[in-house]
């Protein structure tokens, strides 16, 4: 396909905790080229034929599943959905006696979504298959992180010494922790925004600043990415009301033009418009959320080949 | 495949209001190539290699989903599924932001099956894809018309003057509005019969007869396409009793026998045996009903490659 | 593929009751072949190209389903999955008109997994297809027990005099029944144990030894076939408490360590671990429990093919 700089010998993607800069953008690369495939009339490779890849989604999900699946079924491997309702896990079973009764099946590789933090990693321990955590709880969304550094990579060149701010609920985000581990990996000038109460402490040892206020967050920043407030993740009232968080840190146009800057806005969807961003700043000329979610299938497509080995073998 | 005496342009299948005569009857002529693949050892062809279709139904369905997931398949398209259940719309999404986001991961074709009239001509303004209409509300269900016309041309040569009466729930039903459509336009004769309370207000300026009495359909027509009583969406009691109902329009072979006719009967199914329709009729000589199923795949697959433009590339 | 000794002509499994010892042994022998292509890079074939399978899942499963699944698709096959909820059952069309017309689409074979004893039986008299039975009611479940004895083959060579125990609630056990027909053919010696309540009567005109005494079996047996405790399925107190079952009839450690013999032990999954059988046996060197699993993909792959009719064709 290309030539090989480097050479790429993971196994797994549990996180982006742990992944080299020299790792993950040899993933962004390979994206490249599949993200040149996804323009043809036959968006299709015969790369993974005869791959067997399982989609274990212990936690409801659209688009990153569908995502997952095109990613799979344009590499031309096989896949199978499981999903936790009508499973073996209702009648008692165990995890572990789960996924080792689906691996003995011959699966090659496994993508998983789970609310619990650690079950990739787990998995990792118990299977042989290669493991890709498809989010685990508030730990990790690696290939997230992966499509947004991918994207950003692709509108602005290269991604080192760029300011972007992350604003939400970091506190419950697995978006933005891997955010934070790949792009302080990359080099960018990252910061984080959003209520105190929505921070972890000790945050800035990631290398992150913090900022409580927007205004200030907007000053330092050229790229926001915004997070979701998961509504239905919330309880026992870490924010007064709605209005009070669209008042302090929603992304309004007005807010926005404020600063003379080529804003670039992000945000991992689904959107709560009119909480933490407006829909004229989501369709708007800054926005490349519709692009993160095209390149989503690409970067997957990487990361599955990559995982795969098949590269090695070439 | 076949010498093409029209070129067919169009992109979306929302309805069979609009269609021409001429495209009608080109979507059933490359309906007979298909039909004619139904019966190879092989049921399949590489047309629609690379192409990815998603299915999105947010109405149960399922001969529909599977007549169509076959259709896909057999034309060897990539394929999704996507239910209202476990998506994104019961995080608050809204449709337009769902479909969006489906789309920007480079689909080219949606199936789509709605509760609301309308959505697909929606999802057509808002999306680059190719939309077919799997049935929205009460408004069209133009592939089931498609079907029930190619049975009916193979099964007598054509429809021109053809006498067609469709009988049952005209008011909440789909597949008599697009039949109405589809058969007018071919230039059959088509009446409509079924209680006062369930025949729309001036439906006469689609160009049908109306029959409140079902013995007089029965003197005019040849053909009898039964509708399915639905008895999940009646409600406020437009017909009294489901006895009643029978009485005054099931499809007993008592009835057809007091006519020397050669009928064909159709129904869209599922039938509510003993209710619209007796056992004896639906299972006896006249039915044509298990037809209709087997020539729906074929029908599905002729406006999947016409709506794709592969045909305008050869 | 391999030289054809004797002509496998069977169209349906429905069950091993009228299966003979010559053709289980041909299935058997054609799973060999199948078992190799799991070992391969692309463990895929296109033996069943353009061979369309519905699996029909009136009762929910995971690994039985999974299981046809890849078998399906590693044979190349088109599959369609369709359950019970979301079905039109739901709107109370018969289940007959329902299979009929999943049929009529140009359906070749169907796997079917139902509540009720029979339901194979009877899709066989009114489809065309081949049926294979995925397990009926407390009736047979015959794949599982074709990949019992495949693995029990593989494992020592022969089945043919082998002293093989079933233990466990042999009454609800469509496992068992399937087990007893197919090893009492193949001229192993069987036996079955368990509660008096949870044995049928009469049960030794099938050929089989009973033993109410867990020793007394596992001094006869060299082989274990330990059934899963179907506590969803028990009502009535046919047995008084799961720590009382677990005292007289768990397969512990300790027990089978009275016995100077190399245990074969098997259990169709999901375990109730600590009940019928305890952890450190299921992942102990007897067990074979997850070669089972793995076999069962190659066992369901010959099944599919010889079935198919595919073979006659070479």
């Amino acid at each position: 396909m290309k030539k090989k700089q480097i050479s790429f010998s993971r196994k797994h993607l549990l996180g982006l905790e742990d992944y080299t800069r020299e790792e993950i953008t040899h993933i962004l690369n390979t994206a490249d080229f599949f993200r040149e495939v996804l323009e043809r009339p036959i968006k299709k490779v015969p790369i993974l034929t005869g791959v067997t890849v399982v989609n274990l989604f212990f936690e409801s999900s659209t688009r990153t599943r569908i995502s997952f699946e095109l990613a799979e079924k344009r590499l031309s491997a096989d896949t199978v959905n499981f999903s936790a309702s009508n499973s073996s896990l209702s009648k008692g079973e165990s995890l572990k006696d789960t996924v080792r009764n689906i691996e003995a099946m011959k699966i090659d590789m496994v993508v998983v979504r789970h609310t619990s933090p650690g079950v990739p990693h787990f998995l990792s321990r118990i299977l042989d298959s290669s493991i890709i955590n498809a989010g685990d709880g508030a730990h990790e969304h690696p290939t997230q992180a992966l499509l947004d550094m991918y994207t950003l990579r692709k509108k602005i060149g290269d991604i080192k010494d760029m300011r972007v701010c992350i604003v939400g609920d970091i506190s419950h985000s697995r978006v933005a922790i891997s955010n934070i581990y790949g792009l302080t990996r990359l080099g960018a000038d990252v910061a984080i925004c959003g209520p105190p109460t929505l921070i972890p402490k000790d945050i800035e040892q990631l290398g992150v600043r913090v900022f409580y206020d927007l205004e200030q967050a907007l000053a330092f920043a050229d790229v926001l990415n915004v997070l979701r407030i998961q509504l239905e993740r919330q309880s026992g009232g870490l924010f007064p009301t709605l209005r009070e968080y669209r008042d302090q840190f929603g992304i309004t146009r007005e807010r926005l033009e404020k600063f003379d800057k080529e804003w670039i806005i992000m945000h991992p969807g689904p959107i709560n418009r009119g909480i933490e961003l407006d829909s004229d700043v989501a369709d708007g000329k800054y926005s490349i959320i519709l692009d993160q979610v095209t390149n989503g299938v690409a970067v997957r497509m990487a990361v599955l080949y990559l995982l795969s080995g098949r590269e090695q073998e070439k």
